[in-house]
């Protein structure tokens, strides 16, 4: 279908429907089950067509890896907010994963499950995008506890400057931060990732759990921690604005105005 | 080599050979380039053998899946203490996982890397045990949340006990604390274990990080949380005893006598 419309389409309009439809059909279906027949009536287009331009469908899956591990990391990146305290900025960039894995399920599993479960290629892809995340949020930690001790450090809170310019992190080796050494870091910017990225996984598997309240699970657990939330103190934000119980389809401004209080947060079952 | 050797052992020793031989196999040179001769080499055994016993590469890889899940499950509930307070218990349960994957990295890279990197079949074996290990860190979340208001909620904090006891959660259905509904602590448990295997990828393929140190950056990201971290307040045990500033080898009292400070606990790099 639509072979005379589609001629009349610039060949970067074409590639991005075939890639569409095969993320579509690659996080649905699973990568063994995809068949190229599939993919290329979905994007009504031949199945020549898709060959020609995407080569195989090994080579096929890699682009769609790469367009969505792209798309991801520009929506974190985006939601980062380096003027803001560290807890906003982390509230931002949280609701801007979640917000991005929620809208793109498919994406999300091509990148998260179809990509590391196929074959050492696809998931090193994977991991490429995976280490970019890891030290973008290392970065932001460390800039996070520079401006929480600028007396104790003897410097000012530069780095969130750097991160606001798209630079590389300031030169001059490790950090020396007495509460936050840089393996520590790396570490929490670990345990950060990798809880965010089972709460994609859980958020988009069950029913009924927003992008809000996956952000706001998460936004307790690392923040407050679970001590803080036993004891009945779940993280808010310093405005003290009031409750916002909005559904979380429309988390454009969900840095502001939000308080995130386990009990209403969660989904009702 | 050792073929006259290997007769007199009865079939189950033989067995438990060639399964370890392969966990390192697979572990250490992947799935894809790990060889049945290579496998049969270690073990000590003819390659006919191992078919005998296991049948085809894919069952054996299946076996090995099955052995390491099984003993990484044990080891985390052998080191839940049930009547320690939550943070103690939390303590407790994070070391032992983090000394058993770093005492077992083969196996723990079948688990985690290897099983789901090649295939539908092997990720689903291995989202067995994660499944298994949700639901178990699920019951303690919800058994530190009741003994932590026990008062508001008008019970006693028997969960607990029934966890000792190995028997599974109350009957009864969703627990309804006001501050950990159950939708925010099934959140919960899926952050802290997605913390949880990122971090012990991590330690694992970190040159100096030790399986102490990775309990400890989760301890503090987990329980004390980033937002006490920040202001220089990690985790700590109640009784107060010294900072232990052990190198991790000798973990298996490690929920006691353990000051987790994020400044000693960091390698130093």
């Amino acid at each position: 279908m639509g072979a005379v419309k589609s001629k009349r389409m610039p060949r970067a309009v074409r590639e991005q429907q075939m890639l569409d439809a095969a993320v579509q059909t690659f996080g649905q279906r699973g990568y063994m089950a995809a068949s190229m027949d599939e993919i290329a009536e979905l994007a009504g287009v031949s199945k020549p067509l898709v060959y020609l331009y995407l080569n195989s469908k090994e080579d096929l899956f890699i682009a769609c890896i790469r367009r969505e591990a792209k798309a991801l990391v520009e929506a974190v990146r985006a939601g980062a907010r380096p003027v803001l305290p560290a807890d906003r900025q982390l509230w931002a960039g949280l609701t801007a994963f979640f917000t991005h894995t929620a809208r793109h399920p498919d994406g999300w599993a091509v990148l998260h499950l179809q990509a590391r479960t196929h074959g050492e290629v696809f998931a090193a892809e994977v991991a490429a995008m995976r280490a970019d995340i890891v030290t973008f949020v290392t970065e932001l930690i460390l800039a996070a506890a520079r401006e929480a001790l600028p007396q104790a450090l003897g410097c000012s809170p530069k780095l969130s400057t750097s991160l606001e310019q798209g630079g590389p992190p300031r030169a001059g080796g490790t950090p020396t931060d007495p509460h936050l050494p840089g393996g520590e870091v790396a570490g929490l910017a670990e345990a950060l990732v990798g809880a965010a990225e089972a709460l994609a996984d859980w958020a988009n598997s069950t029913p009924g759990v927003t992008a809000r309240q996956a952000s706001a699970t998460l936004m307790n657990f690392a923040w407050a921690g679970l001590g803080d939330l036993m004891a009945g103190r779940p993280w808010s934000p310093p405005d003290g604005e009031g409750p916002d119980t909005g559904s979380g389809a429309d988390m454009e401004d969900a840095g502001a105005g939000a308080v995130v209080h386990a009990g209403r947060t969660s989904p009702a079952r």
